[in-house]
């Protein structure tokens, strides 16, 4: 019989119903192009080396001189504008302000055949001190309320662009689910003393056997109830609820444990589309007892049909054990070079487009 | 600039940025053969007439004898199960209950070829007196919390299986977010004496823009705080938590105005995917006053990434008022003739599988 776990961070309850034709291995995507099988360099892909006129002007680059490995720009279709106030209308029956706010791309390397599965440690701590140095930044705009870090990879999670990149968009306000859920962490820890996520980090960890990976500062784990399959959650052992507030050894020991979670994601599963988003607390909420600062991993592997929709639940045809215990059996691979010229002289060497 | 907009009713912002490279034509789905363009009858389609072997048996039927014309039965994969108890776990940090509940599937037609945006009011107004009916007598078991009423139309929309269908899914529980919003709800009705939805509702009747379509008892229109584009709810003008409170009268004019708007959204967007839902209240809140039961539509032309699924935020590239004026400039279009039979043999006399 299937069974409803309800997550008891988010107090989502998901369905699950575990399919008992499918098997983890059933959700590798069949053949096709992989990431790592593409061109280093494609002449007239716009987030490529040499093509930086179109797109907007560099915010952060890295290293500041030479060329750029990492550069963070304004979107140039932005959903929010830099410059305005925050206006708010209200007539009765509608609410509205003004869409203020920042909406940037993060290239994360000059490669274009790339992704965290393929990339090394030192590639995705890039990543992510530029995350932490320009939320910090933004974090002095008293406009902004929540700001979010995230990844599409692949077309089934949103993105058409393939050139390894990342987004960053800050919000004048905060979101209704967002704002649910604080809710009941704050009513967790008001009545049973505790942080939801530490309690629920604990609990992994003894039980053992939905962890993926783990190193001295953070676990990745698939949730108890977990929305999907492969779903994963990257939790800090710190307890924290800003991601802005990682000191650079933690930055890297996270750094380590992306590039292995997403090499078994990578080479387990065929390079399958993915979203990762960061969750950090709300600016006001920086220093709340109750809120912990996470990453969340949805593969794209399954489709939200009608009722996930219009219900805000989820049906998950697999077990979370079972996801687990195919993801720690897989290998996590080698990183690719991050050394661009020289992959691309020796491509060169090789064939045409690259 | 882009705007926020608030739904007053559900408390989602959503931001409102519309893409001036966008008009609302552009969301036409490219050349593809359109569901009327299939054949009436696929042998070895499981929902067609001759195969009721390949599927649960019967739980409702019309008519009840001679050929029928929409069934009912179990899911044969269902999510949930129809025998068991509820039964409550809770240890600490995981909570969890048996997966008991209902799943079933309606055939909307005998045809193979046919989407309610072809049908005509009878059909439609078929599928709506099974859900009623079906809906009534799951009330009794106690065990039943929330029942969704929905359908999956193309494979972007979740679903594979082309034969028009539609589900029901009962669940003993009342998911997180309607919860959530349920609070909202209520909290404007203690604090303003007002039905949101009702408010709501007069308020798009006064201003007109967002109407797509409308009759005496029912309003369809694009929420002023549309998620996506094309994004729709179907109204009722009386107010009422529960879809299984309607008149035959009711039922009729809904089913009638079901026609015209999906008819629209068929022949001026070109067959898009999409999916509808029936957000009836859940059992134990039927006489509530603060909630009033809609249908949502959403067609599915834009993808879900990252920063929607983990903030629970939509990014809309269209302004509602637009998406509504494209609606209302579209022909309704024909419904297809329901004697399967008839066509069939007409088929048959030209073509092949048909």
């Amino acid at each position: 019989m299937a069974e409803l776990r309800q997550n008891m961070v988010t107090k989502e309850w998901v369905i699950i119903a575990p399919d008992r034709a499918l098997r983890p291995d059933q959700f590798r995507i069949p053949a096709k192009v992989l990431t790592h099988q593409l061109p280093v360099f494609i002449h007239d892909c716009p987030f490529c080396p040499g093509n930086e006129s179109e797109t907007p002007a560099d915010l952060m680059r890295w290293p500041e001189s030479g060329p750029w490995k990492s550069r963070l720009f304004p979107n140039k279709f932005p959903a929010l504008s830099r410059d305005g106030e925050r206006v708010y209308s209200h007539d009765g029956v509608t609410r509205s302000m003004t869409g203020v706010g920042y909406h940037e791309v993060l290239i994360e390397t000059r490669r274009h055949n790339s992704t965290p599965g393929l990339q090394s440690p030192q590639t995705i701590l890039r990543t992510l001190n530029i995350f932490i140095a320009r939320g910090r930044q933004i974090a002095a705009d008293p406009r902004i309320e929540q700001v979010y870090y995230f990844k599409n990879h692949g077309p089934g999670a949103g993105t058409s662009i393939i050139h390894p990149h990342c987004q960053l968009l800050a919000l004048p306000m905060v979101p209704f689910s967002v704002r649910a859920r604080i809710d009941e962490q704050r009513r967790t820890y008001d009545e049973e003393g505790v942080c939801p996520i530490c309690a629920t980090l604990d609990a992994e960890i003894e039980d053992g056997r939905r962890i993926v990976s783990a190193n001295d500062k953070f676990v990745a784990f698939v949730p108890y109830a977990a929305l999907s399959p492969f779903h994963m959650w990257i939790v800090p052992r710190r307890h924290g609820p800003s991601f802005l507030d990682l000191a650079l050894p933690e930055v890297e020991s996270l750094a380590a444990l992306m590039r292995e979670v997403f090499g078994r994601l990578y080479y387990g599963l065929n390079d399958p589309d993915y979203n990762y988003i960061i969750r950090s607390a709300p600016q006001r909420d920086s220093s709340s007892a109750y809120l912990h600062w996470y990453i969340s991993i949805m593969p794209r592997v399954t489709r939200m049909a009608g009722f996930e929709l219009g219900s805000g639940m989820s049906i998950n045809p697999t077990l979370p054990v079972d996801n687990a215990e195919f993801l720690r059996g897989q290998d996590p691979g080698q990183a690719m070079d991050d050394d661009f010229e020289g992959a691309r002289l020796a491509a060169v060497a090789g064939d045409g487009d690259a």
